[in-house]
């Protein structure tokens, strides 16, 4: 690890501020240009090679009507340009070390009136721009709320974006890729229905937003450092092309309250002409602050299996009893109801999964509906609707750690709150106790439904606080958090490496709600997963759901060998394999690779790449010199060539490839996989037709 | 104590819906006549002694759009008539046993288009009736939400309200006595600026709201029990004379979330043609459960000072420092800010007024403002407002809690939330062991300023589940909880007594503040207190707050003599002299009533008692044979006569008179006191002037 800062001040006088100043990243790339309009309203603009790939665009906040809003009057009073050069060793991740490398210009604007002072701090990177708003501690600025942030993105053209509807309350959308002209007329079809979801314009997307031009250039818009903030919407003025920050309201629909000194998230402008640097860019992680937590040594990535999708599925129930509509935590007697016979969080049955797991070497088994209250948990805003303690009759808790710590296996909590955020505070010392006390490490979270405090949204300021706290008291517990329906992520996971995954979008539970589109994972890793690693829950090796439950004719809209490559291209430390045991034991030969994959990596090679259309990733093996591949592809049928130039050269390796079958299609032969071995080193060449919906895994264990 | 229980079940038949039922007090005083209307509307109509008190006057619930209400096509289908009689000990209160007496009548009520059932409860006592809703388990009701109860009290004619404006925030409002037909004009005049508050109609009022006819009947409205549920206010329908209940809302507009099986609180009418007979109930408290503590020996009625009232007066301040407009707690450095000089919790004058508490014989020492934090508390909707355990770096926990053991005095902790109730309970597990470690079990808490979350009101129903949480909470650790700016109380410290206090009103702070009006006490103990003590923190000696500080004009509405009667007229287990020691010092003779006065009394006697004009109180003190008198006069200068019946038959006394000077005034002659003593007995009649705004304390002690 090597660090390298060079600090340049300036003062810069008022003349100054007619000038333009400018930055460059530290390879030349990329040129930004900030200026001040006539009427002193801070802009921006972004080069790259010299090509503009942001218009000028306005920067600033508006204030409510009880302050002047901080949109222009400004005069740039001050300058400091730094050099940072630094490589960071990461708790987990993609590889094993990072490069954080940018030129930073830190501007001071005062407003001429009010005489506040606002800092708008530039970071230009080899991948992109990060910017944010500093408010810093000051006599005439203390406490402020923010009717609206007013920061653009101005396009150069009619891109084509790969969006999802800008929702207060939920991203667990289906992408849609049209030109942005076309986002408001396809935006009402765009919305699918959800538990919880409150749209707030027809041309509002979510970030991290992908974009691709006309000519080749790849952007993609995001947040970093999403702390004690509300969350960065995009709304299209679809007339000038101009994306506009949309803050996520409070319940009287405030954008947030903030308090000087502090800073806004960083606004993050990734962009190349190879698709494959979207998903190699590190920008997100390096914008948030380094590790918090001292001793790390208990977050390790883990591969799971759980008593879930036969729940997703319909085929269980997470309810105990269908007698009780109505159910009061410590009145209501379990004991003496009538189990439904269909209640999968049983002592025998997780007993099962446990032998499961220890058999084929997964680490760790997630178990849910094992505490009481999952008979009336949902759709009534119900505020104390779990206690997290309190299990089923027929789940021995201490029984299940007992027979999980004989069989070397470890168990996983899942607290879902039912959006009953206060609720789960309330509880949340004694259930990481209770975690602690019975062998529990990690915990899934879950947030489905409306938020309580009613009125607010999954992502105002004061409801993300709320995630940020169940993070940060985690810690104190050693506790994992893998939060459902949370925020999406911004890179935190840098910072406090114990929140180990997010959902935070149409994850695999959705082929079992009538089906995500067959791209889908073609587009995750451009978009959701520059934040941090999501649990997507991927290994699904039965495509009908029907021969699950006959009352769902759901499909799973990918190939069986598209969810072996999701191991390899949707990066998690946190890996289930979510589908039955009974359904991996029909197809043993081709689950041998989800039971060979890692999930700790030392690095990693973006191989092809197209967003809505393939991606192709191959990761180093953290504790051996392996490498795995996977692919997943979109609609169309394809044939991937690829290099393993990656390999070591001189060494000897035998691929194991796991790929469609000449006649595999998602939608009508998604079980047609072939596995095929052969030698390779670093220079074969491999060409591996993908089917529509399919992609590949291969193994590559060096010989020696 | 004795207990009487007879119960009657009787299956109605529909046809049996178009009757009436009535039902009768256990002394025949009171009768109350429920019927339904022909379409199915519940309504019900109260008499005493034969005459009409409440008028025909409907019942019911609006419910959400989605579900048809709970207000007409209903009909009998049920009915239980039971008697109760029982005797029951109080922890602490107005008398050592209170009588609960009552016929009760339960109607199940049947809707017919949607099956759903509503149990209406009527307990009729002997001093007025009190009723509730009950949803009971039910298959087409579990989960609702209120839109409005729609609950009337239809008045028989224009009487006399002693009314404060309705309001979701506060109750810290000066009374107004008009016709109910003069609410409406009278109404903005009555409102007066508050840290936090929103009324609803120029008609809205709070309970308990004091009544009194134009034929000398006595009512009050008011509710009983109000747990899990919205805070009722009374709107007025000033042409019908109709006052109609409205709920507090939430964030989002909603009156209510509720899941049968539950109940409303009751809603309570008390009536009698003797105003003495107000203050004697004990129907709220009779109404509320028994008390759920099994070990209450920790909770003691408790006499305190406080370092307190040099800051409402402005003398001193809360705050350290005037340095730091942004605290930021964690990072904000106290040891290196400037002290303010005014910082009154500080560890030397904090032992000045222990070594004061302990010289005169009181039990504990109040310090607020010991806390980081202070700085910006107020005003800011702020989120992470205090941590509740860090003192600033001149209060020194430690040797103060050694400084006052050894002096034998106790400490009462201060936790201003400043509204933020999250907040509050993310560190109330600490905040009370940092308590039991430094050795208070006392906690003053207080919501001053917006509730967070934001939208909510202090009374809505999420917001009494706080107050609420944070009771039973400290129950957990043997602590007695005296909250401020919190909702009104209705008889819940019968079930949870070591809800020691109170504020909930317009307390003696006012009096620094612009001043209270001098009838104020007059009309508290037929409001206020009927659902529990108030914290109202009297004994102010020095009526001239300029003397205190001289930027401060404000002046003490009261006589000297009225604040010493305070003591017995405001019935309460926590009483502070709320004085600076200095004025103390100052009347020490005065004083000397203050330090006899009990805090613990077996017996009450309303002597004489007029709402807004003059109460005269006698208690017998519970661990002698002492009697205590107070007088609290309005107004207009009256003579007190009374006969001191009261007293033990046989047996001498000696009484010390604390009593106006003749020329006392509150406005221009404060101070003027004459304190005498002479031999009396149970037949000593006593002729005592009272100044206007004066009063009078008597002591009187078996001389043996």
């Amino acid at each position: 690890m090597y660090k390298y800062f060079v600090s340049v001040f300036v003062m810069v006088f008022s003349i100054f501020g007619m000038n333009a100043q400018e930055l460059k990243s530290p390879n030349g790339n990329f040129k930004m240009i900030f200026a001040l309009e006539n009427d002193g309203t801070p802009t921006y603009q972004l080069f790259m090679k010299n090509k503009e790939i942001i218009k000028k665009s306005k920067l600033g906040l508006e204030l409510q009507k009880d302050k002047k809003s901080l949109l222009n009057d400004f005069k740039l009073v001050n300058e400091v340009r730094n050099t940072f050069d630094e490589t960071w060793k990461t708790v987990w991740g993609e590889e094993t070390e990072i490069r954080n490398h940018y030129n930073e210009l830190a501007l001071t604007l005062k407003q001429n009136e009010t005489e506040r002072q606002v800092i708008i701090r530039f970071r230009l990177f080899n991948d992109g721009l990060g910017f944010r708003y500093e408010f810093p501690e000051q006599k005439n600025l203390t406490y402020f709320v923010l009717k609206e942030e007013r920061t653009e993105f101005a396009m150069t053209g009619d891109h084509t974006a790969f969006w999802i509807p800008g929702d207060y309350d939920t991203q667990e959308y289906d992408f849609t890729e049209s030109k942005l002209t076309e986002i408001r007329k396809l935006f009402r079809g765009a919305v699918s229905e959800n538990a919880s979801q409150k749209q707030f314009s027809d041309t509002g997307v979510q970030t991290s937003l992908m974009l691709k031009t006309a000519d080749g250039i790849y952007i993609n818009i995001h947040e970093a450092a999403l702390i004690n903030y509300s969350c960065m919407h995009l709304n299209l003025d679809d007339k000038n092309l101009v994306f506009q920050s949309h803050l996520t309201p409070d319940a009287k629909g405030n954008k947030g309250h903030l308090q000087a000194p502090c800073v806004s998230p960083w606004r993050t402008i990734i962009a190349s002409s190879d698709a494959r640097d979207i998903l190699a860019s590190r920008m997100t992680l390096n914008l948030n602050e380094p590790c918090k937590i001292e001793d790390t040594s208990w977050i390790k990535p883990v591969k799971y299996i759980g008593v879930w999708w036969e729940m997703i599925t319909g085929k269980s129930s997470w309810a105990y009893t269908d007698e009780i509509p109505s159910v009061q935590l410590g009145v209501t007697d379990f004991i003496k109801a009538k189990p439904n016979g269909k209640h999968a969080a049983n002592t025998k049955h997780v007993k099962e999964y446990i032998d499961f797991a220890a058999k084929h070497g997964f680490d760790a088994v997630l178990v849910e509906g094992w505490n009481e209250g999952w008979e009336d948990w949902f759709g009534h805003e119900k505020d104390y609707v779990f206690d997290f303690v309190t299990p089923y009759p027929d789940f021995d808790v201490k029984g299940i750690h007992e027979y999980a710590k004989s069989k070397g296996v470890k168990m996983i909590m899942h607290h879902e709150t039912s959006g009953s955020t206060r609720n789960y505070e309330r509880h949340l010392d004694k259930a990481f106790q209770f975690m602690n006390e019975n062998g529990y490490d990690a915990a899934k979270t879950g947030y489905v439904g409306n938020i309580l405090p009613l009125g607010e949204h999954h992502y105002s300021q004061s409801i993300l606080n709320h995630y940020q706290y169940v993070i940060e008291k985690a810690v104190d517990y050693k506790i994992m958090i893998n939060a459902h329906e949370a925020v999406r992520p911004t890179g935190i996971c840098r910072t406090y490496p114990n929140m180990i995954g997010n959902e935070s979008a149409r994850g695999t539970e959705f082929q079992a709600f009538g089906g995500s589109k067959a791209n889908h994972t073609t587009l995750l890793p451009f978009t959701r997963l520059l934040g941090g690693p999501m649990d997507y829950t991927p290994g699904i090796f039965e495509m009908d759901i029907a021969k699950l439950n006959p009352n769902n004719n759901s499909h799973v809209n990918t190939t069986l060998a598209n969810q072996l490559g999701l191991y390899v291209v949707m990066y998690s430390p946190l890996q289930m394999a979510a589908d039955l045991p009974e359904n991996y034991n029909r197809f043993l030969d081709a689950f041998q690779f989800i039971k060979d994959v890692p999930v700790e990596w030392s690095n990693s090679k973006y191989v092809e790449a197209e967003p809505g259309y393939y991606i192709t990733i191959a990761r180093k093996d953290k504790n051996s010199s392996n490498w795995f591949v996977g692919n997943s592809n979109g609609y169309n049928a394809r044939t991937s060539t690829i290099t393993l130039d990656f390999l070591e050269k001189g060494k000897k390796y035998e691929a194991t490839i796991y790929a469609d079958a000449a006649d595999a299609d998602y939608k009508t032969n998604p079980q047609a996989y072939k596995i095929s071995k052969q030698k390779v080193t670093n220079k074969t060449k491999l060409q591996l037709r993908t089917a529509a919906g399919g992609g590949y895994a291969i193994s590559i264990v060096e010989v020696k």
